[in-house]
């Protein structure tokens, strides 16, 4: 199975389409792997994957206490996903990818703005040989991503298109295994859709806090809704989590 | 003093242009933390500053072995830069940045492609607080940074412009403490330079195994020199950044 039929099992199985961004605000490092750990433990049944950033890599270490949560995540049957947005020369990012996939994640995230040659094309050999996944950025969540994912760009037929269009291009011709759009632009979510149909599917960030509605975010085409802080810093994450699911699957 | 002043402070006093990019190959952890401090201690005396990447990070933990490194570096009196690449949302970008400065990092680099409001504005913000630095990306040193930072876009007023000029003006804008343009190539840290003049240093890598020149680039209009691999991958680390160091002094 690779990635993307991996995710999809997992979704299936437990009818979910959350994946929870275990992303956590700085605080004492011991106490921040229990707190991890508990939320996961409280989350695990309601959601279909997990993803992590730096907020846990960075105070955890990778190899030290982080990839115990890994190891957590995939004893529940979770895959994983790390958030790195990979956008460095190629050569760096194949060391990037290694650590992250020995660390035991099952895919990354990259940004496709690098380019092939000497760029993403490593991420995508080393993705394949450890039969791992390879997720874009294609539209990001926040308010100023109209500056580069949003920008008027030329192809080199001379047209001009938006930047995500590009992006959204070089994801099927990757052949990515997803694409990130934020909840926050639902529209952009619907035309990234239907340049990807069912071939991508798309990662959508942004719910909750960000202002991103679940409802909208299916309508338009996202097949996952990443879910960080309304989970993690609620009271209660475990119902929180279930609340979400629910409201997604009456979409 | 501000990072801008720290670096060319340590530039004048050690008589060097070149940064070292303190960049390893997977190995055995155990023998990454010696020999990367091994490495540091024989180049130290022929460098202005020293680059740390993932190749460390990720393997070494930030708050366990790589903050030795660090730490080391400081002893020395050079100033350090993460090589982070920053390019996520404001409140994790934010999050990143402040852990690379707690873990004593001078500086962190970042992509402006992410644009400002909830993307680099934080970052510049955490800057600031902690009188660290900001290096931005405007034109990377891989084949196909022409894919992105090559492209041709269109400005607010309708005008098309390559994107490293649009990004060279935001490292303007925001008052980035620097610019990073590729060795590989030079007519690019002509034009990047002709719009920062001494405003905002040139950084250039890709000198040596990437294939860029030590006398184009500065030619060009480069301020440093980031060296890794025709350093770090040498039999003799120490004699090759000192012949690096001489090389350019000599232009």
């Amino acid at each position: 199975m690779n990635f993307k039929e991996k995710i999809e099992a997992s979704t299936q199985a437990r009818n979910s389409k959350i994946v929870l961004a275990l992303d956590l605000p700085p605080q004492k490092r011991e106490l921040l792997l229990n707190k991890a750990t508990e939320i996961l433990e409280n989350v695990e049944p309601y959601v279909c994957a997990v993803k992590i950033n730096r907020h846990l890599v960075l105070p955890l270490g990778l190899f030290n206490d982080l990839q115990k949560i890994v190891k957590r995540a995939e004893d529940y049957g979770l895959p994983t996903i790390m958030d790195c947005k990979i956008n460095d020369i190629g050569a760096t990012n194949r060391v990037v990818a290694q650590h992250y996939f020995d660390a035991g994640f099952d895919a990354v995230t990259a940004n496709p703005f690098v380019g092939w040659e000497q760029g993403l094309k490593p991420v995508f050999e080393a993705a394949k040989k450890n039969g791992k996944g390879v997720i874009l950025l294609v539209y990001m969540s926040h308010k100023a991503a109209y500056e580069g994912y949003g920008q008027t760009v030329k192809t080199e037929s001379g047209k001009l298109v938006p930047q995500y269009a590009v992006f959204a291009e070089k994801a099927l011709k990757w052949k990515a295994d997803g694409a990130v759009v934020g909840a926050t632009y639902p529209e952009k979510i619907r035309e990234i859709h239907q340049m990807l149909r069912e071939e991508v599917p798309i990662y959508s960030p942004g719910i909750g806090v960000q202002g991103g509605k679940i409802r909208e975010a299916l309508n338009a085409g996202a097949r996952f809704l990443i879910v960080g802080r309304s989970i993690t810093l609620s009271e209660e994450p475990g119902e929180n989590a279930k609340k979400l699911r629910d409201l997604a699957n009456q979409v």
